[in-house]
């Protein structure tokens, strides 16, 4: 039963690529990494009533579980190689599962991501996906190789996914319109792997906005031991959000959970390279803020003028 | 909040491979492949009541969950390398927490398996392991390498940890010191990695026994296209099994979840070089039966007749 339901929804995915040796169906399967080249290994666990709604819609949630962790081979510079699914499941139903196979294997299709070995268990709905990566050795973008004098920058835009939740939470009302357009951002993250890998070489230090701008940045800030000035008008919203107050703008940019967006620093020597970093991978990118010597980080308004603002990041330890 | 749990009890694992790059607080852990060598890769999740008792012993749990895994890799012919760890807590217990670290780090370093990305969040307990390890091309023990003739051979012994789970629910009757000898099998499993090693270019195919021999063995016959005859008296019952009757014997032996040991194939003119590769990993190996041509599992007594027995293989979708 257990096998039966791997294959039958994910094994049909067929694995072309030659570096795959063995996929799904052995006690391990086996890869053949590229000649010289690093692997760049990241896992995610995704809990239902955490990290998504129990009803989630099966689709929208296959893409997301491998999203977010394709996401972390982009914030490194890697290109997805392969990946493997555990999976908790309360009962085995049929449609869901194939639902949910098929939103995971059309996102892994086109980053060609092979699926290449899974778990599958009765129990609370539990997602935990591990994916493999590669990148030429010193390339990585590290949290720890932000120096003074970078500028920071974010990719896409920033605030939209947030802003669903609180239509959801009822803390916002939105109109159907506006709230189906900021849940698309939320259930649909685009993983910014074309850029990761066309600002090897050019930006210094990357991650990616999963738990808010301003609690990732501060990992960055803190393995590099440095601080940052941010202009927080700056801070590009998402359509959505840029149509609501300034203050929840700022509230929802600064820190809002599942962007997925890139927030990386690279010299300003490096400018152009990163504009054409942007227009190379179709990804927008916009200027943030400023890498400096002392530490902590302070918001800074359209006049330079520090900004006090109460905002936290996102922690599934202590976030209702 | 997240991120101080697992640097608390985790990240004091001081890696100090060379082939690890980057261990954990990056987007990504950074590996180096050693060259010219093949990856192999596995997954497991373990669910609490359903792999092991919500009370487990953290110690043994952290000691079990990491050795399944290794077991995996043990049955490839692959030497560990490094694993991820994806931890669900319904939530953050420091002794809890510290134990089951301390269990999982231990066996870690008994294999030299770095321990190089993690995520935790809040949910209930589940525990998601992903280890990889490497081989040279070529020398994997796969599912699908069996060939008629070959000797089939099992490691170890069989059935003890079965016999401390009927303990647990009183199926049978066990005296303190049988069940606690018996449940030390089952918390306790050797992942065969020594003996996986000394049997590249031995044997052919190979498994390693999680669901029971009979179910398992069954996926080497699926993938190889043959069938077996096993001598079920044959069968190296464990210690604490083998003071019970014959018939508790056969069924948990056959069909006993939890051993762990490895099931492989190997030519009759590799019988010395079994034995040998027994004797280089100190493990004590056990030849149970022939590959035939002829598709199907048939079971034979001490006399070769026939034995028709009813034991089913273990199913985490149907078993209690």
């Amino acid at each position: 039963m257990v096998f039966d339901l791997i294959k039958r929804y994910f094994a049909q995915h067929t694995v072309t690529d030659p570096r795959i040796a063995l996929g799904i169906g052995d006690d391990c399967a086996l890869v053949n990494p590229s000649p010289g080249m690093q692997l760049a290994i990241s896992t995610d666990m995704l809990v239902s009533g955490r990290h998504f709604f129990p009803d989630a819609d099966p689709y929208m949630l296959g893409h997301k579980c491998l999203a977010v962790n394709l996401s972390d081979l982009a914030a490194m510079g890697a290109a997805p190689v392969a990946f493997t699914l555990a999976l908790s499941l309360p009962e085995a139903n049929p449609d869901w599962l194939e639902k949910f196979s098929q939103g995971m294997l059309a996102l892994a299709d086109a980053h060609q991501c092979s699926l290449i070995g899974g778990d599958t268990t009765k129990g609370p709905l539990n997602i935990c996906i591990t994916v493999f990566g590669e990148l030429p050795p010193g390339s990585a973008l590290r949290r720890d190789a932000a120096q003074a004098g970078d500028d920071i920058w974010v990719s896409g835009t920033l605030g939209d996914a947030r802003l669903a939740l609180a239509g959801y939470w009822k803390e916002l009302k939105l109109t159907p319109t506006e709230h189906s357009q900021a849940a698309l951002r939320m259930h649909q993250p685009s993983p910014r792997i074309a850029l990761g890998i066309a600002l090897r070489g050019v930006a210094h230090a990357a991650l990616d906005i999963s738990d808010g701008l301003i609690g990732d940045l501060g990992h960055i800030l803190e393995r590099s031991n440095v601080g940052a000035s941010l202009h927080i008008d700056s801070l590009p919203a998402g359509p959505v959000l840029s149509q609501q107050p300034l203050a929840k703008q700022r509230e929802f940019t600064l820190a809002g959970g599942d962007d997925y967006e890139l927030c990386f620093t690279a010299p300003v020597a490096q400018r152009a390279a990163v504009i054409a970093a942007g227009l190379a991978s179709a990804t927008p990118v916009t200027r943030i803020g400023t890498i400096e010597q002392a530490t902590g980080l302070r918001l800074l308004d359209d006049f330079g003028q520090p900004v006090s603002l109460q905002v936290s990041s996102f922690d599934h330890f202590s976030s209702p």
